[in-house]
């Protein structure tokens, strides 16, 4: 168990504090304390701020008699930089040789300063979206491994596919059965300890990368895959083939944002029809393992219970295939379609 | 004019000489020599060794009289390292002031001895394959460029996308339009002069950098992109997706080798019917930007003449697209395919 602290300086909130929410939600019992200075008074706790979120856990605005062993950056400012007014915590934790969590794309390791304080304390610094340097070619051997890979797959960014594949491998483990959450970017490394950032990878070893993830995990029966962007992003679209292709995943599970009508960042570009994109999922990715979606993931924060349930109800019925949403009701009824398609074969 | 001299050290063959032959092809007169001490014998020509390819360009075991002022490493070694027996040459070269074109995927510049010797001589050291390290992810607007974008697709590496695109540009100059060739491979970049190593760059760039290339050469009416992988290769298939997006072509030319069966690097992956990957890559493409396959290049170069012609024929009448084997009977009737399809819009 470590003792985490989570920095959300400025930005406690679950858009710009996505890495801080899914550490407080997932692991949520190492978690002592958030730092952010703005809203610290000493009186509100995680919960009273994030919906409830994290409970009781104390909100500072510095490490002043804070006892923690981890440092995680828990926000993504603009540009992915280090602000400035970070620096001071930031320093101060790599002083007491605090190890440090840090997902942004600039790398602490790079910066003068914070190494060789880090060196001085002995403070370990993880760039997590920092690749390792021996990564190849895929040799397009996941598909042949015993395991049963399931892929959470999206109509866009920022629907759920993390969330879902964490709640689907949790699901299938209180099932009894021996499952393992792959993760594929920053913030699901920092949750589960391992994994690799697929988008910060030489596009040549995109597939190979991912088939290293599958590689290493054998002892599992079920491994859930993270999936990224969407097969029709026009930012992000290799990522999610070339994660789709290396992983080889026999079943997928499908995620969408009931109220998203556009891309993320990409304002005229409405989504297409589900059911489109659904096929399109299964096409790609059976040129390398025969594949189908076994389930949806619907996203229904934005609706209130009886819209959300109605959603539920009608997607089941036009998309025939199971439907939940992962935070409000569960995945059981995906966790069994799993379950069921991988005895299936 | 450079004045080039073409390393192909115990490889001089089409094969593993690919940058070597595209640059004896695209830039034969500013080739005065090719180097491979396994074949000099002081009479053999490229043209002996190549099928006539280079004509009278001398083949010389070594540097010795030999004035050029450029040095191209013409040859892929397994595994993209510099072998030992390389270095003497390579050496010289550089002690010589030459300017060094490198397409492995070992840096020069990250070798002590060869960059010590360039800062001493002055030489540069061009390692093609390494990407400028201020790319961003797209911003999806290559789609809103007035010039017509023309991407070569394929069913598999290695088919000829490289050359289509060379070809059709250079026929839609000699139609007298205003044209570019856009190169996105180490070969092309070597044979072009600019260009990007997309397959060497930050997976989630992949798109971004090709947009960059697309809004660099708005000067031009048409834009010839050169293709990387296929769809549906299981090891490159997200560079693809990534550049396809990236430079969203109006019009795409699929290119196919007529006696491949299996996928390169994949022997027991059956290619699919071409009418199929046509499909495929009309659809994802039409997702950024509304786009048809407009014209065919078979490479028949395994074919007898007549097997050739029958192939364009029955390829012609089965997809009902123009059809052309590039270095056998040109790309005339593509190129006015190409013509017709930026006057329809």
């Amino acid at each position: 168990m470590a003792k985490l602290v989570i920095l959300t300086e400025g930005m406690t909130n679950p858009s710009d504090g996505k890495l801080a929410c899914a550490v407080l939600r997932y692991r949520t019992d190492e978690v002592v304390a958030l730092i952010d200075s703005t809203i610290a008074d000493g009186q509100k706790t995680c919960g009273d701020v994030l919906n409830g979120l994290g409970g009781d856990i104390p909100i500072y605005a510095n490490l002043d008699g804070v006892e923690g062993d981890t440092f995680v950056i828990g926000i993504a400012p603009a540009g992915g930089k280090l602000p400035e007014s970070w620096r001071p915590v930031l320093t101060e934790a790599i002083r007491r040789g605090m190890t440090v969590l840090n997902g942004l794309h600039v790398f602490f390791n790079d910066d003068p300063e914070l190494s060789e304080l880090a060196q001085q304390s002995g403070a370990e610094i993880h760039d997590v979206r920092c690749p390792p340097d021996d990564l190849t070619v895929s040799e397009n051997i996941a598909k042949d491994t015993p395991c049963f890979r399931v892929h959470t797959v999206g109509e866009d960014c920022n629907v759920g596919k993390m969330s879902a594949a964490l709640e689907l491998d949790a699901g299938l483990q209180n099932a009894g059965k021996v499952s393992r959450f792959i993760a594929t970017g920053q913030t699901g490394i920092v949750v589960c300890g391992k994994g690799l950032p697929i988008d910060r990878v030489i596009s040549d070893f995109v597939a190979g990368a991912t088939e290293r993830l599958i590689l290493e995990d054998q002892d599992a029966e079920f491994l859930l895959v993270e999936g990224q962007g969407s097969l029709i992003h026009p930012l992000y679209s290799g990522v999610t083939l070339g994660l789709l292709h290396g992983c080889a995943p026999q079943a997928m599970v499908f995620c969408y944002d009931a109220n998203r009508k556009f891309l993320r960042h990409c304002p005229d570009f409405p989504i297409p029809p589900l059911e489109e994109l659904i096929q399109l999922y299964e096409t790609s990715a059976s040129y390398i393992c025969p594949s189908k979606v076994v389930g949806i993931c619907a996203n229904t924060s934005q609706m209130t219970a009886e819209e959300a349930e109605r959603e539920i109800k009608t997607t089941e019925d036009r998309l025939q295939r199971p439907v939940n949403d992962p935070y409000r009701y569960g995945v059981q009824n995906i966790v069994e379609a799993i379950i069921q398609a991988k005895a299936q074969g």
